[in-house]
């Protein structure tokens, strides 16, 4: 109790999310059962660190979770509170375990839905499956959370329809200036 | 009470539900107050059944019921008892009475708003009213429920959109392969 | 309390609604701290006025009101009281106190997904942050609520995407006939 350390944890903290200017904090969830399981190699996750790194993004963390909602939301929630961009790969379908939107759901205050409906649209100029991803875009606290979907291609091409207006949406969500 | 009528139509229920790979159950369902006092034909049910009849769907079950959200929402539970995919058609306006979508919400544990969206997207292309439809499409356990307008012609164009995106969609709410 | 005041009061409101068959009465709100405080001249809600006039609407009422989410919801409350159509100017973004949506949302019974989605397919054509807006379109008795962004330019061009829309709404909202 005496100890230092909180503060210290604390200090760290804010040395990890100090950044260049330029250069935005970023974390990548990949949501799997058999990736979480070991029974598969990630593809996704890395392909997804591949495209933020060359946008300027520094990826701080990589994580792996199962299909299960309550370890999507407590992941999300521990990754916003360091990283300004939190992308998810995987469980953006139908099935009965995508949960990854509804995960993401309950931990945002407000839901972009421009950004999902041009995920879509683009999504869908290359097939018109990309209409069934349910993937969303949430805002928590200062920081964007993004589904994109679980194959390293979907993940890759959702990601780079977008990520010029996820990099525009995080300067407005810092600048706060035209309210205050 | 000693009788055999519960296992029987248990197993009547397993028959009608018991179909080729390639024909999949579905129901149609008309939500319209006039049609429902028999005031009015219902021309809209036939054409879509008419269309999902070509689309290698097999109509199972027609019903009419009144714009009212408990009468719908109760009948779509009951169809998707034995349909994997349940259209309804009429409600999906924004007059006061136009309650299919929020009935259909009710009993859906997810929403795909990708369908929706491509719905609405279409029908522009041939009307811009087309943006007032409210209709949605979601999961409901194995089954799809869409609801498509009240117009014979405005349902037939809605459905015919995304028919074949449905039977993608189907094709994954049966397999789960993904994530086992 | 033995005084008329309620009943002229009412009798007065009925006058202000009343208005010829083509003209429909407005109202517009605008949603901004800096102007609630007298700090920033509203120039949105006057560009918002502007095309209202134009489309043959009648606006009866404009309004200022901070960012806050009880604020603008009772505004949307006593505007739709006499008002067909409340267009509301700011609050769509992703800032922290951009919450017009989520205060709309609040005092609708329901939303007009099509009409946000074309406004945000309209001005992505000039610009791709126009994603970025969060304005919805709801009913409220048989009034339209459509939010718009806070900048002249985007709350005008909106505006213009979906009006002759929002009239074609507003006389199936009035009408009623499909379902009587």
């Amino acid at each position: 109790m005496s100890s230092s350390t909180p503060n210290l944890r604390a200090e760290n903290r804010e040395q990890r999310t100090d950044h260049p200017t330029n250069i935005l904090p970023a974390a990548v969830l990949t949501v799997s059962d058999s990736c979480a399981k070991g029974e598969n190699t990630d593809l996704s996750g890395p392909a997804v660190v591949d495209v933020l790194t060359r946008h300027k993004f520094s990826v701080m963390t990589t994580k792996i979770v199962p299909d299960d909602t309550l370890a999507i939301s407590n992941a999300i929630v521990l990754l916003t509170d360091e990283a300004r961009l939190v992308v998810t790969t995987g469980g953006t379908g139908i099935a009965q375990r995508d949960v990854t939107p509804e995960a993401t759901r309950m931990v945002c205050t407000r839901i972009v839905e421009g950004i999902a409906e041009h995920m879509r649209a683009e999504g869908m100029k290359k097939t018109p499956l990309a209409a069934l991803s349910r993937g969303i875009c949430g805002v928590r606290e200062k920081s964007l959370v993004l589904n994109v979907p679980g194959s390293p291609k979907g993940a890759v091409e959702s990601l780079e329809a977008v990520i010029d207006l996820l990099a525009h949406a995080l300067q407005l969500l810092a600048g706060n200036t035209r309210h205050n």
